[in-house]
């Protein structure tokens, strides 16, 4: 026939070659009609994407399929296993401390591994937390980091095993060659509209904490409006599909379910977070970051075997404050240098008297992204003073004049999209709104 | 956030730039959650996608959102028009004559452009058959005429109109002009799992119709193992979707939907094809062939104001084939030329007496296919004396050990391939099957 492609048949009889066991086209019909993939035909899959074998056009139509058709439990464990084997694997035996990480889905003002990562440290364990820079709405703990004068994201195994070593804590860039699959995937995803989608986002997560080789993992899994899944039930969901996968794979897993409706703290932006982030390792800071802080550091040395561990004392007594120096100075930062400053700043105040009721986390993460904060394209640079700075919170009274939060940007012309951003974000009432737990639920 | 693209605000932020209206990802998010997009969206999109502004990737996961949630009439009528407008259109005005085209949906053996061409032309009526070439099992009218010592299929737009004017019928090769969004999206589509689809199916068979100007069309809309679409409830909705599309673009319309569960004709292959067409065309030939080509010749006939033409006499005195001469002459091949024959025959005979029962079209075409009748990648020869010629057909009586019907190849490695493909696809029992007929319904 002339104006249509072939059927099923002779596709198949077409497509598949002496060499390759399974035809991508085939593939992507069973995903299509609602079938289970088996473990080899996705194991297949994922090393023919691997080599470029199956075509990025191929990988985006069947990602449409699972989308909107889904994966079973078992599907969802072969994808993260393949993609764990498509490169290379760390391991951080022999270190003589267990290891523990975390990861958090993402959120608006999400500064948490800053504090957290030398906080559970400072009790002996190893926290080798590989991050990554921020896209859209949301930061990336790196860009956040590398406000700091000299600090660098990008280290090399061996020196980061010296670091794990001697200070206890790392944060750094992942390197390409662990679930170089997912890499591909993800950048596709982006592209195509497949992004909230739970098995694509946890065997994304989990190939990557699997092929990193931790010994234990604590999700921080977000819902509400700052975050990428909005609805709490798909979100716990998520979470305990990632708990289910690590589990398998021999990781010890714990999960929170948090609140991601409000920002986190009173700061969005990379030096912003990194102040606010030390406030918090002195023993001060907004009352919900330290929260979460200590919330996740109690789950992270449980996993490790010290469940009574009195994380609030660390941060109180200075002990988390000593070896966030020691990581910063590792990473060939200057803890002592003077964080960037914004050359512009933009208040806005309450129109009226009050309580804080609202203040909607994706309008203020996006306010902040357009004022420098975050970047449109991976090649694009952040600007680190750049961000919002919050006066108020939820539940906070305020008097009409009072400035509600400010904008910090280098170019005043940000102002005018920032402020477009956030309008009608927050609203003040007469009636203190209900607190809000931010730790919602713990799943395990 | 590290491990997971942004959520919807922040990505709809970023990726619509300065120039383009709308983001694709915006626009693929409408289809995956079951929405329509608005005519200015689609027109947008089949632009951008022409341009190379939305990607193949992106193009591939949209077309799977539209397989599996389909299309409202208004977005097909859009996407087809769109498609239409990212290239050129031809226009058959002028010539003195009114034009009118056939298009089937492909089946195995459909040879029926052969006859039915140069019939139609013996009344006097422009047929303007811009065909293609086939991929997978079902054969492309423009390699079975390249069997033809000479015949050329690329005809330049002027030669074209000389040969429809002095003529009346030329089969050629559509430009790449001609919708070329409906080339790059059909490709993909090949690729990528999403072609049988009506909207998708509809718009790139209308749009090249539509812009090829022709001022009415008849539709063989194919059903059955052989058709590209199986179900007889789906070909019809096929059928009625591009009636309606090409009514709304200005064209006469009608289609016939037709049985494609046994292979048309006794021939499948490009030369055999072309032996059996001159049959046909010399007032013999097998019933089937003849029946379908006449009756696509009424409806063709009668869009041209010429209801009661009598078609089979022009079949039965020579008319129609006095036409196919100079058609083929006219497109500098030779129509005495001996036709290629295979250096190799295989002869595959009844293992009991009765009557064939059944004969399935699907592993025929296959077969054929494997022979060298067809090819595996676009850039592949097609070899024009390969092919299957069938003995007997559903209803005819055979005794055992009578040829059932007899593979043709140049190497006789092939047979072993074609033979698994056709199987178990016949079966001979004790009963006549009931008749069934090849033209099931007119849809208008």
């Amino acid at each position: 026939m002339s104006d249509a492609a072939p059927a099923t048949g002779a596709a198949t009889a077409t497509a598949t070659s002496a060499v390759e066991p399974f035809d991508t086209v085939d593939l992507i019909r069973v995903k299509r009609s609602g079938g289970a993939l088996s473990t080899a035909q996705i194991g297949w899959l994922i090393d023919a994407y691997t080599r470029g074998y199956v075509a990025d056009e191929q990988m985006s139509a069947l990602a449409m399929a699972i989308f909107l058709n889904g994966m079973e439990r078992r599907e969802i464990r072969d994808l993260t296993l393949a993609m764990v084997a498509s490169g290379e694997t760390m391991s951080f035996e022999g270190l003589g401390k267990t290891t523990v990480d975390k990861h958090s889905t993402g959120g608006v003002g999400d500064k948490i591994t800053l504090p957290l990562a030398p906080l559970v440290a400072s009790f002996g364990v190893a926290v080798p937390q590989l991050s990554g820079r921020g896209l859209g709405h949301t930061g990336g703990t790196l860009d956040k980091l590398e406000s700091i004068a000299g600090w660098e994201a990008d280290i090399p195994v061996d020196r980061m095993r010296g670091i794990l070593r001697d200070v206890g804590a790392v944060v750094c860039a992942a390197g390409s060659g662990l679930a170089p699959a997912d890499g591909k995937l993800y950048a596709l995803r982006d592209i195509t509209g497949t992004v909230e989608c739970i098995p694509l986002i946890a065997s994304s997560i989990m190939s990557k904490k699997i092929a990193e080789g931790t010994a234990a993992l604590v999700l921080d899994v977000k819902f509400g409006s700052g975050a990428f899944i909005q609805d709490r039930a798909q979100s716990k969901l998520l979470a305990q599909t990632m708990v289910d996968l690590g589990r398998d794979a021999g990781l010890s897993m714990a999960a929170l379910l948090t609140d991601m409706n409000v920002p986190l703290g009173l700061t969005i932006g990379n030096a912003l977070e990194v102040r606010e982030s030390l406030e918090v390792l002195q023993g001060g800071g907004p009352a919900d970051v330290r929260e979460l802080t200590l919330a996740l550091a109690r789950e992270m040395l449980a996993l490790a075997g010290q469940p009574d561990a009195d994380v609030a004392a660390a941060l109180d007594d200075g002990r988390a404050y000593a070896t966030w120096r020691r990581m910063v100075t590792a990473q060939s930062g200057d803890p002592d240098a003077p964080l960037p400053v914004a050359r512009e700043t933009h208040v806005v105040t309450a129109e009226s008297s009050g309580y804080v009721v609202r203040q909607d986390a994706l309008p203020f993460g996006i306010g902040a992204w357009r004022l420098g904060a975050g970047r449109a394209r991976k090649q694009d640079a952040v600007v680190a003073s750049a961000g919002i700075e919050l006066h108020a919170k939820p539940g906070d009274r305020v008097t009409a004049g009072q400035p509600l939060f400010t904008l910090h940007a280098d170019d005043a012309a940000r102002f005018a999209r920032a402020l477009e951003s956030v309008e009608g974000a927050w609203s003040i009432g007469s009636e203190a709104p209900t607190p809000t737990p931010i730790v919602v639920e713990r799943i395990s």
